[in-house]
């Protein structure tokens, strides 16, 4: 094995999101291209809710193995962001992706209990934080490089949301919004990070193994909704449509 | 919420297993009836072993939570059924299960490595164990019940894939027929002890909800096996039909 320099090992990041990001992921595909249902968006907004929720528990995780004060500062950003301020206001990207359910007709409580959700996206959503805390810093920092790719995939979402669904509106979506600005400045630090630390072949295959072990968690999360809701296998205990929607909704 | 008598715990708990157990799976009723081809079968059996790898770590975390040693003797029996002896002789259910991807032709380190596992799986099996880790040992305990199901499924399985497939033989599923009489034996035990110690309604609710937890991981694996084996849906890094097979298989 030999290094790489910074720029090879960035290039060797940037192909892991070519080939196995959740851009490429036929579910999206039809999220973006209209060919989902009203049913289909909202198993998953619903399902995507646990990735959400554990967002600020992942970085809480990833900080609390942080020995350098001056990397806390700047880790803790990502909390504050997902999880706002006290009195929600500015709102927390948490409580946006709830204004998507409630534009859905979902019942918050519903949602945010988990009750309905798929088992194999709430594991998944589990492994990453184990991930982040039983691998080393490096690895943990470098599986949150999947931001690297995210702008990409948001703004083709946004759109094509927009443009092929009459029950989706800009307010709905403002959680992407946000992420527009916040994603592209976490994976700047982020990379710069791992290009720092990552100098051996040891530690470079690991955080390319960590960036693989993210698309990964991010693509199983999509096959198990659609294996129900797009396939229509069944699935104990899950949502169904028509259940757990608002008066209004319904 | 009412306390239920130990029957009535007994009957909820069987009519999870008759709802969610896996028996009820599509793949199982393709694996048995002799649907599956060859290859379905090896990525089955390939993905199945990081569920056989777990089971043991999973008795042994639980063991680690066991404050009562005449429990422990008892607990630590599915240990040694699972891991053999030291010099493999007789040989534990781990080995048992290579027994039968050896037989399908797959080669063991890459069955062992699982890096070709699908990650879905995975997380699941790592879920488990964290369950059993986290919550209290009655939910641990009861999440074990499923086995008061298997000796259904192992039948129909070992009866069915003689039957269908020229590849299977009975050496080959020598796995089953020890589990047709450890899984009652455990069940046994494991039912007798939840009957026993859930005498709360919140502690019948925590043990029937770890059961269908159980359950729910144990489906979670046959729909991503299902999803990309049998629909056909693409996945990043998981292996696929001719890869790792040893010479004279392939």
């Amino acid at each position: 094995m030999t290094v790489m320099t910074p720029d090879q090992m960035e290039a060797a990041l940037r192909h892991i999101g070519e080939t196995r990001y959740h851009h490429l992921h036929p579910f999206h595909q039809m999220l973006h291209s209209g060919e989902c249902d009203k049913d289909q968006v909202r198993a998953w907004a619903l399902n995507r809710f646990c990735y959400q929720r554990i967002i600020p528990l992942k970085d809480a995780t990833v900080l609390a193995r942080m020995d350098d004060t001056v990397l806390r500062r700047v880790w803790r950003q990502r909390i504050v962001d997902h999880d706002g301020e006290i009195g929600d206001a500015p709102e927390g990207g948490l409580r946006r992706w709830l204004a998507l359910t409630d534009g859905l007709g979902l019942d918050r409580d519903y949602v945010t209990s988990m009750e309905g959700a798929l088992p194999a996206v709430r594991f998944a959503c589990d492994a990453y934080i184990a991930y982040v805390r039983d691998r080393t810093l490096l690895e943990a920092v470098a599986s949150s490089l999947t931001e690297m790719f995210s702008p990409m995939i948001i703004k083709a979402r946004v759109s094509g949301m927009l443009k092929h669904y009459d029950f989706i509106n800009e307010d709905v979506l403002r959680y992407f919004r946000n992420r527009l600005t916040e994603a592209p400045r976490d994976a700047d630090f982020a990379l710069e990070y791992v290009k720092k630390h990552a100098t051996t072949p040891e530690t470079q295959a690991a955080a390319l193994k960590a960036l693989e072990f993210k698309c990964a968690m991010l693509w199983t999360q999509l096959d198990a909704i659609q294996h129900v809701y797009v396939n229509g296998a069944p699935a104990p205990g899950a949502w169904r449509p028509g259940e757990a929607l608002v008066a209004e909704a319904a």
